[in-house]
């Protein structure tokens, strides 16, 4: 489908990128570039390419695709590297949290003929670097993709069934629709859970290793997402700082009036407001985006555990 | 260990006592009763106990061990069915996730030489019901048990012990300190999880079917404990809403500096509390009390999932 993918990053979401590809066939040849040359002996080590190179603008030379899997913070550098040897017809796309600004910053530096659809497969885990990618992470979640509406819809078609065939579903939308979206379904929440664990962490009162000790009773689902990539996420704060501000704001509000009632002791209205939440999470469970096995199912794996 | 052990009330929590304990041996007999009819027969119907009443004074009759599995609201109203009934000796425990209301409204019912041992088994799922429960589910997790210093200690000794039996490590400490500890590690997590789940539903610009197909991007780990049990829960929240709000009062203003901190840019103060969190994340994983595989090893569950 393509003749070159070249991957510029090779952390969690480029390798199995990289991984998939390798198995799903959707490029004849991958070509794997990163700015540490340590990164780049995992990936080799690791097999996920054909071609290795500390060189980005070599390594997108004659790709057909090329995809950045950079933290958002450096597209712009990339960009001055690349840029000359973007071929004419290419497509160039990312993985980036945040589409609003990363268009806005890459726009100016896209070379003629170039077919710009930035998107966002979103899926992931707490865990980054080379080693963390699997070939099934795409595998029923959604990529967005966030294309201008002048973009050829040849090349959209293209990049459409390229995260296809990596298994995932694909949704086209404005850019600005998705930061908002994505504002309240992954940054606030990440805001929220890196917040609880930062307070936990630091109270007089109670320690960190009861903290930890006692964590099975909520606070340990927090701290998975709290685990994340910390370049990633102070690059997608920093750049989707308004939507994400909007969405902290209705937060805000409703965990005044939630705690409103809990002051007042009305038991009716925290009653409500929790049987509300529950359809919420059914219909995620019953759309495949989550597992409806108790506690992620994740019991038995801490079972024998006990100390 | 013990010749009767009752159950009052037989959700999540109780079932899982009831079916460790048939499996475990720490008790010859146990009886299980609730208010509900339909409940009483739905734990007959999986054999989870040897004797069944809807009589809770009945139930109590001659046991040496009774422990209240009901939510924490109606415990005054079961006390005061049981109080006559219970034998001198025989150890009274709950499984509250709050200890220091219950004990106010519990002790002065208290018949003479009933031993007095408030608990906390620390493990639990999203669901509920007499159909939820597992042998398995208290082992590696603890159990807090929270008795005034004047009880006898040979009876704090039988319920650890009891405790033990089931898998659970087991700590005694002040009641206070336990609401104060839970209201960190559980009921703030849980209160901020219902609200931004309670959020997403309403928001005029996002659709929820939006924040359901793009929920793994974080907000689905929320739902999960946003899908608990309601009725448990409010009477958390009305009965814990002293600790609960001082906790409440410190992650407001962490959230406060964390959104300054955004507002203004400043990345580096971002990416230092990012980096913190993950440490707090491996002492739990270190410790046992969670799993390290990826996203809590669910992905391949939900893989086959793709539409």
């Amino acid at each position: 489908m393509f003749e070159k993918l070249t991957l510029v990053g090779i952390g969690l979401i480029g390798s199995s990128i990289a991984r998939a590809g390798k198995l799903k066939g959707p490029a004849k040849t991958i070509a794997i570039t990163t700015r540490k040359a340590a990164t780049l002996e995992e990936a080799r080590s690791l097999g996920l390419g054909d071609i290795y190179t500390l060189d980005a603008a070599e390594a997108v030379e004659g790709a057909d695709l090329v995809i950045l899997c950079t933290p958002v913070g450096v597209y712009a550098d990339v960009m001055q590297q690349i840029r000359g040897q973007l071929a004419p017809g290419a497509i160039l796309s990312d993985v980036g949290s945040v589409k609003g600004q990363v268009m806005k910053a890459l726009e100016p530096l896209m070379p003629q003929g170039v077919h710009f659809i930035p998107g966002h497969p979103i899926a992931g885990t707490e865990h980054s670097g080379p080693s963390a990618g699997f070939p099934d992470l795409f595998v029923g979640r959604w990529c967005v993709l966030t294309p201008k509406p002048e973009v050829d819809p040849v090349a959209v078609d293209r990049l459409v069934s390229f995260w296809g065939a990596l298994g995932s579903n694909v949704e086209v939308m404005d850019a600005a629709h998705h930061d908002l979206v994505l504002a309240i379904t992954s940054h606030v929440p990440h805001l929220i859970a890196y917040n609880i664990v930062g307070t936990a962490d630091e109270l007089g009162e109670v320690t960190s290793s009861e903290v930890m000790k006692f964590s099975a009773g909520g606070f340990r689902d927090f701290t998975r997402i709290a685990a994340s990539d910390p370049t990633m996420w102070r690059d997608v704060f920093l750049s989707n700082k308004d939507a994400v501000l909007e969405m902290l704001g209705t937060f805000n509000e409703d965990l005044s009036k939630l705690t409103r009632a809990m002051r007042r002791g009305d038991g009716e209205a925290l009653f409500e407001h929790f049987t509300r939440t529950r359809a919420i999470r059914r219909g995620i469970v019953e759309i495949g985006q989550d597992s409806a096995a108790p506690d992620f199912g994740r019991l038995q794996t801490n079972a024998p555990k006990k100390s």
